[in-house]
Formats: structure tokens, C-alpha cells, sequence
């Protein structure tokens, strides 16, 4: 199952935490990008190809240090047709080098119309005389279960068929996440709450030997108390935590999404890792040609300070 | 703007319907599928190709009859790269031949994410030295606002300066949207009425002289009662409207998301207009081969239904 294999690689790893993969062409060294700008002109197979060397780099990088990555489908759509390109190339690269791939595209949709999401991302096409394919094939995938169980259930069929996962959001990251999560139900339940008993019943058939689901949530990190009151609620639902680092939660916020063996959560990074040259810690010690470098210093310091705070 | 655009174009066909362009390989005629099949062999590519020219037809059978097309992601996603160069074939085609497009992606994501987004699909992407280019860029996308108005502002932007506009999710057509959208807020509201005041009020800025805005919202055909509720809630509020035909909405039942003038919403169909040969009321006249013949059929029934029962 998808969450067995996720914990048996943190595990491998000694690592909870995820690289976010969201890639803007000014993240990227000057050397790269020209490069591409005379192979193929100002388009969008040249920011491709950028995309797709920085991405692979910096999984070069922390390749024995974080067991998961997760590329944000935004971030390659805005480069069309030829951005999914290095989306696909860079899922194919993260399966050959071993990382669990989270698609983050927090899909959405009903009945038929999810099943075709869970087709692309999760599951097979069916093609022509009974012939199958997958389309975009990642490990798990967010999604937004705002049109409840009917958007989620044929993802679930598809996670129980091919071992894969989902991550839907309950409370997300972001200060205006409370004009509708917050708001307050006359059984005293806050919406997101709400979701969170939701998302914790849908993945009860999906429950693997460490007691956790292949259904997981989303819960920012910038939201230390909601995470530990939504750990005790939610047993058995494994939290993926955005909003670590660039977002403002730091290592002690973010604890509280762990159980007392250490599990129950993995911690996303992603401009904090990208651009760790960047950062006031790594930018005396690396130019932004060393993205790579200071990306592995940041990764291997992420999860000390992560694994320190947990244990 | 993108509101005036898109009531001008139904004043134009005098008709305020929408095809739904979710194409699966079964609804297509074999002799497409097995001349594609034969020139590709067993592919994304061979799927890709029957879907454009399945599309293609029907937007010929119905070009002077309905305004808007809306062709939903999921199901040009599951055929991978070569599904969504159908999609873009299908944009660009749907353009040149005066069609008005909504993007059918129920995007969602917070601040530069949901800027990658907007890029993606409404606005501009950034490329090296200044130069901009447009990725899928549809006149309107629907979006999904369980994140709040962190997820929608960026594209208010890209919306106010590129002519575009957003539906976003208040009420589905789905049975299970009871299960969050349903569930009453301890001030009264229900939470699907929430997001109705809060979307209301993100379109305040991009309202046209029709006194609707470019920020819509999607309500189902399947419930009359809250559509006609919402419809006085919402007075500035365009409906995309979906649930017509095949999910069982009628006539009677969408006339309530109409103003007193005939405006202010479009109904969307998408299998009973792809596959209008199967519908009882056609399937005597029509094979399967003349799938574009029978749409054309069922797109003036279906105008005629909607614009008797509205004036």
C-alpha cells in the first residue's frame, strides 16, 4: 500500500520531510537558462528544459537525504504544454532515483469527471480493445474535497487497486484559509473539523499496518494548534504539512503533527530548499550557480532540526 | 470584459447554453477511433487525435446555435501530454470559430501558486528578458474556493487585465455535496451560502454594465429550490450551470437561476449534447456516425426548452 511504502521510506531515509518542486524560471541559475535560451529561442520548450536540469539537480542533491518530492502541477501548467513535459520527466527521474512523487494538483470534480482525475494522476486509461495506460502516474495526489465523498471515491477505488495515495485539504496554510475552514457549525464542529472527520472515515478501508491510511490531509504548518488537536482527532490519517519554512513554521510548530513514535506526518519544504542560496543562513557561503549545494546543506539541516524537535 | 463578452455572445445565438466537452473514447464513432488506431497504433496520440476530431464535429453541428463550449481537464489529463494538445486543439479551434471557452479545471492553490494558475489558464507566464506568453488561456476557469481569497486574488488580477473571468463552487449538482456544502453554520447560513457571500463579494470590482460580474458561480441543475434562493442572493452573480440532461436537472428546474431579462446563467450540457444518438428521444433517427447531427438536434431542443420556459 501507498502509506506503507511512504513510512517504510521515511524510515529508510530518517527523514520526514518532502521537497516541493515548484520551479519559476527566476529560481534558476543565469548559466542554465541562457544555455537554453540559445538552444531553443525565449519559448517554453527552453524554460522546460531550465525546469527540468534544476529539478534534477537538486533530487541529485538531497537524494540520500529526503525520501519524498512533491511537484506542484501549477508551476509546470503555466508553461503549457511543454511545462508538463517537465512535469512528466521530472516524476520519471524521481521514480528512477528512487522518491515517493506526490502530485500536487488538488483535483477536483464528481463522479465520472474524478474518475477521469484519478485515471491521469493515479490510476490507468482504458485505450482502445481493453488496453490500459497511465497518463501522469505519481504516487499520491492532493485534492479538494469540497464536493464530497462522490469527487473522492473512485480514487479511493484506484488507491486500493494500484497503491497509491491522496492528500485532501483540511486546513490549509494560509491566513485567509479561516474565512471558510474556521467558520463555526451549530454542532460546534469548525468546517475544516468537519472535513477532517470526513477524510478520516473515507480512508478507513485504506488503513495499512502502522495504523495509518492511504488517505492523508493537508495541514499547514502555520497553524501549530490546529495541527496537534487535528493529530488526536484524526488516528489515522497521516498529515502532509505545507507552510514549513518560507511560509514562517519552523520545527517546533510543526512537532505537534507527529505521534510519539515519530510518525504521522511528513513536513513539505520547497522555496526554502530551491533557493536555500537565498537564505541569510547559505548566502555567504553559495552563489546561486551552487543552488544544488545549498539546497543538500538546507535539506540535511531541515531534518535535524525536524528530527530533533520529534524525538 | 469577460462578463459583457459572454452576454453578448448568448444575445448573439439568443441562447444561454453551454457544451460540455468531457470526451471519452466509447462515445466516439469506430471509424474515427480505428483510423487513429491504425495511424498510431494503441496510444495516448491515437486517442488524442479521435478526441480533437470528435470535438472539431461537434462544434461544426452546433456553431450557430450555442455560444459557449467548456471542455473539462480531467478527461484530456487521463490521455497525459497527447490529451492535453488535444485540449489545446480543441481552445484553439473552439477560438477561431467564435466559441466563448470555459476552462473546466476547478483549480485551487494559495498565493504564487495560484498566480502559476491564473498564469496558466487566464493570464500571462513570465518568460526570460521581460517577454510574456500565454499556456492554455481559455476566457474563464473554474475554480474551487475552500482556500479563501488568497486563492482567488491573483486571478481577479490576471481577470481585471487580460478580460477573463472564474466560476467558482458554491453549490454542485452532486448528491453528496450535502455532505460539507449543506451543513449549517451556527450564524444560520449554510456553509454553501457562506461561499455564496464570499464569492459575491470577490466580484464587486469586475462588475459590467449588465450589473453581472466576471467572478461566476457554479450551481447544479439538481437543486432547483437553493438555485432560486441563490439566484436572489447572488444579484451580481453569472451561473454556470451544470446537471442538465444527463444528471436529471430539467427546464423547470433551471429556470429559477434566470433574472426577470433572461440572464444570469448558462446551462451546460455535455453528454446528452456528445452523445445525443443514445438519447431515447433519438436514437431512432441517429447512429452513432452521425453523433454531430443528433447534437445538433438535441442543441436546439434544448435551447428551445430553456428559452420557452424562461420568457
Amino acid at each position: 500500500m501507498f502509506i506503507e511504502k511512504l513510512i517504510s521510506k521515511i524510515n529508510e531515509k530518517k527523514n520526514p520531510t518532502v521537497m516541493g518542486l515548484d520551479p519559476k524560471l527566476e529560481y534558476i541559475p543565469l548559466s542554465i537558462r541562457r544555455k537554453n535560451l540559445e538552444l531553443f529561442g525565449n519559448t517554453f520548450k527552453a524554460a522546460s528544459e531550465s525546469i527540468f536540469e534544476f529539478n534534477s539537480k537538486l533530487m541529485d542533491a538531497v537524494i540520500d537525504v529526503i525520501p519524498v518530492i512533491k511537484p506542484q502541477l501549477a508551476y509546470y501548467e503555466m508553461y503549457g504544454i511543454e511545462g508538463l513535459i517537465a512535469f512528466c520527466r521530472t516524476v520519471e527521474y524521481g521514480k528512477k532515483k528512487g522518491f515517493i512523487i506526490i502530485g500536487d494538483g488538488k483535483r477536483n470534480d464528481i463522479g465520472s469527471t474524478s474518475q477521469a482525475y484519478s485515471s491521469a494522476f493515479l490510476g490507468r486509461t482504458v485505450l482502445e480493445d481493453g488496453g490500459k495506460a497511465a497518463a501522469f502516474d505519481v504516487d499520491a495526489l492532493t485534492v479538494n474535497a469540497y464536493l464530497g465523498i462522490d469527487g473522492i471515491k473512485p480514487m479511493l477505488e484506484d488507491c486500493a487497486s494500484y497503491n497509491k495515495g491522496i492528500f485532501a485539504l483540511v486546513k490549509t496554510s494560509n491566513p485567509s484559509s479561516s474565512q471558510l475552514q474556521d467558520m463555526v457549525l451549530e454542532d460546534g464542529r469548525k468546517v475544516y473539523e468537519l472535513m477532517a472527520d470526513l477524510v478520516t472515515e473515507w480512508g478507513n478501508e485504506l488503513i495499512g499496518e502502522h495504523g495509518y491510511s492511504s488517505v492523508g490531509a493537508v495541514v499547514g504548518a502555520t497553524w501549530p494548534e490546529q495541527l496537534k488537536t487535528l493529530r488526536s482527532r484524526m488516528k489515522s490519517v497521516y498529515f502532509l504539512v505545507p507552510g514549513y519554512g518560507a511560509q514562517g513554521g519552523g520545527a517546533a510548530d510543526v512537532s505537534a503533527a507527529f505521534d510519539n513514535k515519530g510518525l504521522g506526518a511528513v513536513i513539505n519544504a520547497s522555496r526554502s530548499l530551491m533557493c536555500a542560496y537565498k537564505l541569510d543562513r547559505w548566502k555567504k557561503d553559495f552563489t546561486i550557480e551552487e543552488f544544488d549545494l545549498a539546497c543538500r546543506e538546507e535539506a540535511l539541516r531541515m531534518r535535524d532540526e525536524i528530527t530533533n524537535e520529534i524525538n
